[in-house]
């Protein structure tokens, strides 16, 4: 809740600013001030009660600033009432979970005098972004100034104007000194101990830390992999046959990897949050309903029409890009012929790097094809649409999965030639992790770089030896790129999880590669949020969600994989000379029992630990005691009121029941 | 609630009895006088505040009626009281299911004036059941008169005397005017629609409800094959390579019937009854200790010492039963070639016959294992305790499965020998059918009528023309046999799913013996229970719980099972005349392929309905939003009150909070 910053900037703003909302520079003078009354209004009148103020940059000789750039902020009271409003969950004095709520703010841990401290700051950008799409529009018909921005009664103004290009941007401002202190611990110095994730949770919110945590978890699993990899790749380096143990160890690593995983993660942050029971998400589009659960009335999509749009665009959308993504692999075949031919015509330094040509190139086609498919399906449906995402996320795991495995698969099963694969997979790793460390972080570094000291010399030029740290840094973080979540990061090793899962029996540095890949990308990735992105606003999140599915899926294809690849063995096969059926069969009986120990695995270990079952199961009783409770304290208060003569209408929120109807 | 008994009775019980309790005709008369005092009592003072009476039977001449047999009956506030504390969910006035509470009963559906007829008979019983298992010892250290019978506080007094012989049972009597009437629109009349399912829920309760509601659904679902199955059989008798269809057939409607199913339970009965809030079991045994979701203090059994029990009893014990079981199996095979020797030296109507000697002794010796393995194992575990229960089930299951369909694995797979398996699984089916309407309805029936006339011969000579019917039905009732619950009942369709999706492809016949079995079951099982055994006490249910479990397990080894029939058939052999291990291959991708689309399936359909998710959400809203409210409702009325200057402490169940402390 202390920003740094407003000693310093009293004249800038007479508060603690905490989000920065960009209009566009045209914008007219009236939507401005409905718009700036619409955020400081009471919230009765359908306000937000937050606090906003105009940064003036100074007149400057050359270029123009943006006028109309704005720093929102709020009162403390109004922060815990938004709290409740979120849905936000706090430890409660007797160490569970709760929903916090303003009535019984001091029975919460680490509340004190007037609730200073209380929430973190990614928590109070939170509430305020809460607060600003939840924003809806009243009676007006339109926004002010612009008779072709049409308003309906109930959708979020905010996303209006910015859809409509009138906002451009809003987020959350970086605090200088937390950063600085984050970034410290978190990569500055070499340490052989483990990232901040408490003060990552604290500084970008639950989503964050969780990619940062699995990360972690997963560079670590994969280290015994590796170090027994080392000794197989090096002294096994000509025999692609000794993988049979590697293989049997990839299953059980897969499996075990995953049920751990899955009873860590409870107990982390937003315990027992309930998505459904938040105000609907402010991108929503169509008429205005009823929620069914709440009873709130909000905008509402109608199913029937949205499913249509999964099948008719989405669909057939995803076969085309199948299609063109086998055509490529087809044409990867060709050009490895190729070079395979003039190797041997030839055979020579030259022609031997020659032969690895066709691979990179590939995995290069690979990357910018997965590039271009998640802008092409962002762009075709409505993505940030909830009930459409899974499906999005659904098709957009398949195709990469396609993508990047499909040649693997037919290089393993159709040609069987376990020397093309090894040099295959060895190739796809190391450019794909060459090409993501540039394109996600040293890229937008160098940008980011210039576009700073260009910067820093326009506000020298513009203000002389005046120290107005708000206005740079402002102007700084509005310049800065967007972090668009963690789901590109999240793909980028599920595929990796997927190399090392599926293949790297045949080539067992695979591992070695990933874990060096991830060391360095906790560092860049650490390093991109602290100092390449605008701050993201924080995302509650009880679990990796998703991922833990697609994940799951993965070790199970792994499963079946790695079998077929130990019957392909010669190794195995010498032990069976004379009945290849035998062989099969017996190498499928084992495949199925390996699957259905799996299964049986994955539901004798709880998903949720025993004390966290307890936890949530008490909080549920609790609610479930406190309905039965107040409908009983409401009786009892009206009897007890009436006996004394006085109204009680007023201090409850129901009326009264027909028995005791209140005089 | 109206029993037809209390007008012409009023001379034996002064209320409506709706629970018969028999102690042993020898207890001592302080045990007696202190349970009855115990069930009176007070509910602040231990007690259950129930109605009790002793049956007083004419004095008689020959046989001597036991002296202690009481009725248990309640008033109508005390049983409202009663659903409340075990948490009995019903009709709320805006149509979702809420958990019934005494306070606000009149918000509750069809509840008209003091609430007569709110609750049904089997809610009555079962609410005073509860009472009766939730009697705890308090201080007393033995039941009164029996030094040895020690009692510890906070144990069931109920279980212990049972245990201990002092209680010899307690049962809940049955209403004969519904009786006959529920008889009559259930099995009495040939019709050619439904079970009367909601009457069967309103008499018996949701658990029996179910069963017969699934029994009903599994057989019409097996219409259609075995409609299928009749020409198969009839035009292909010879020709058991033409069972390729079938097999296709069976996976599809294996699965598409236990999804259907799925969906179809929800909405049924007691949506979101919490089992974790329940009060213990009375069968419960171990110290006292503190529950730490609803903070009561009850017994709690230790959980290592559940473990250590259950790996060094039970394991053992089930892997002994399959070794027994499995060298029964050779027994039989050997019986089978000693049957066929016979009759290939010497071939006549006579040894013809013989031949299917073997199978059917081999399909009585299954039978009589599975019983021996039900009791066997519920005398060594403590087969009530719920954690225990699953992993019993669990190894009965699996018992069951390979006792009866090891053999048919054997010959299907090793031997491969199509004609004996069509034989095997022609006899066993029909044997155990046979022997399964005997031993469940026939035997129990016609022991019941003996008794019966005795009873009535004996009462006519106690009572002569006295009409006493209350007497004559509870003597009647004492004596029948008690009904195990729906778990066997349920065993029996699972294992004949098993039969039908395994093997049936090649006996397409089993589906019709399974709709004919089927629909005597539905008459003999619902007679049963309406004139064999007595009337169960009701037990809440929302599905078929485990089962669903199992039967779908079941479908995964059909899919499996059938892939392999299809594999072995001379039919698809034809196709690969050349190379075995294409066809094997070509066979394992298939079952890959149906595997994973069973789990999309099961993936993509909601297990709940969306209107079922909608008001379990909305109950779930209501409650957390309640939990809010009450602590402001509470810091509300403390402020109000200290206004005016009143004391507060007994208005509300908590105590003030710091800030507004009353005085």
């Amino acid at each position: 809740m202390q920003l740094g910053l407003s000693v310093s900037d009293s004249d800038v703003s007479s508060f603690t600013p905490l989000v920065v909302l960009e209009l566009a520079d045209d914008t007219k003078a009236e939507a401005i001030t409905w718009l700036l009354n619409r955020i400081r209004g009471k919230q009765q009148n359908g306000g937000a009660e937050l606090l906003v103020d105009q940064l003036l940059f100074p007149a400057q000789d050359g270029q123009k600033s943006n006028p109309n750039v704005f720093v929102v902020g709020s009162t403390l009271q109004r922060l815990l009432k938004g709290a409740e409003d979120v849905g936000l969950f706090k430890e409660f004095q007797d160490g569970t979970m709760r929903g916090f709520t303003y009535a019984n703010r001091e029975s919460f841990k680490d509340f004190y005098g007037d609730g200073e401290g209380f929430l973190s700051d990614a928590e109070c950008q939170y509430i305020i972004k809460h607060e600003l799409d939840t924003l809806r529009a009243k009676n007006e018909e339109h926004v002010p100034g612009y008779p072709k921005v049409k308003l309906y009664p109930g959708k979020s103004v905010v996303r209006r104007l910015q859809s409509k290009g009138v906002l451009v941007q809003y987020f959350p401002l970086h605090n200088k000194e937390d950063l600085k202190r984050l970034s410290f611990s978190w990569y500055k110095k070499i340490k052989l101990y483990f990232q901040p994730l408490d003060d990552i949770r604290h500084y970008f919110g639950e989503g964050l830390a969780l990619y940062f945590g699995f990360l972690e978890y997963f560079t670590f699993a994969l280290v015994p992999m590796a170090l027994i990899g080392i000794p197989y790749y090096l002294f096994d380096w000509e025999n692609y046959d000794k993988y049979v143990l590697f293989a049997v160890f990839n299953l059980v690593w897969s499996t075990v990897f995953l049920e751990v995983w899955k009873r860590c993660t409870y107990g982390w942050g937003t315990l027992s949050r309930k998505k459904a029971f938040e105000e609907p998400r402010a991108g929503f589009h169509g008429a205005l309903g009823f929620n069914p659960i709440t009873g709130r009335e909000e905008p509402v999509y109608p199913s029937s029409k949205r499913q249509l749009r999964i099948y008719l665009v989405s669909v057939p959308f995803v076969l085309l890009c199948l299609y063109l993504s086998f055509y490529v692999m087809m044409v990867y075949f060709d050009m490895e012929n190729w070079a395979i031919s003039i190797y041997n015509e030839n055979p020579n330094v030259a022609t031997g790097i020659l032969l690895f040509v066709p691979s990179i190139i590939y995995a290069v086609v690979i990357e910018i094809m997965n590039l271009l498919y998640r802008y092409a399906a962002e762009f075709l449906t409505n993505w940030g649409e909830p009930e459409i995402l899974l499906s999005n996320h659904l098709y957009l795991y398949s195709f990469n999965f396609v993508n990047c495995f499909a040649s693997l698969f037919y290089i393993a099963f159709v040609m069987q030639d376990m020397v093309l694969l090894r040099q295959s997979l060895a190739t796809l790793l190391i450019t794909s992790q060459i090409l993501n460390q540039v394109m996600e972080a040293f890229l937008p570094y160098w940008l980011q770089r210039r576009r700073n000291k260009k910067v820093h010399k326009r506000m020298r030029r513009m203000m002389g030896d005046k120290e107005l740290p708000l206005l740079e840094q402002v102007q700084l973080e509005t310049e800065m790129n967007t972090y668009l979540g963690t789901f590109d990061d999240y793909l980028e090793q599920f595929l990796l999880f997927g190399y090392v899962s599926l293949f790297s029996c045949v080539y067992p540095l695979a591992a070695v590669l990933v874990v060096l890949n991830n060391i360095t990308e906790v560092y860049s990735d650490a390093f991109k949020m602290c100092h390449v992105f605008k701050r993201p606003f924080s995302e509650p999140a009880a679990n990796i969600g998703v991922w833990q599915l697609a994940f799951e899926t993965m070790s199970i294809i792994a499963v079946v994989t790695n079998c077929a690849l130990i019957g392909l063995s010669s190794q195995v096969k010498a032990y069976f000379p004379e009945s290849e059926t035998e062989m099969i069969l017996i190498v499928v009986a084992i495949e199925h029992v390996l699957l259905a120990f799996k299964f049986i695995l994955a539901f004798v270990i709880p998903d949720v630990p025993k004390h966290i079952q307890v936890k949530l199961a008490k909080l549920e009783f609790d609610s479930l005691e406190a309905l039965k409770k107040r409908v009983s304290t409401h009786l009892y208060m009206c009897t007890y009121l009436q006996h004394a003569n006085r109204k009680c209408d007023h201090l409850y929120d129901r009326p009264c029941q027909k028995v005791l109807q209140c005089k």
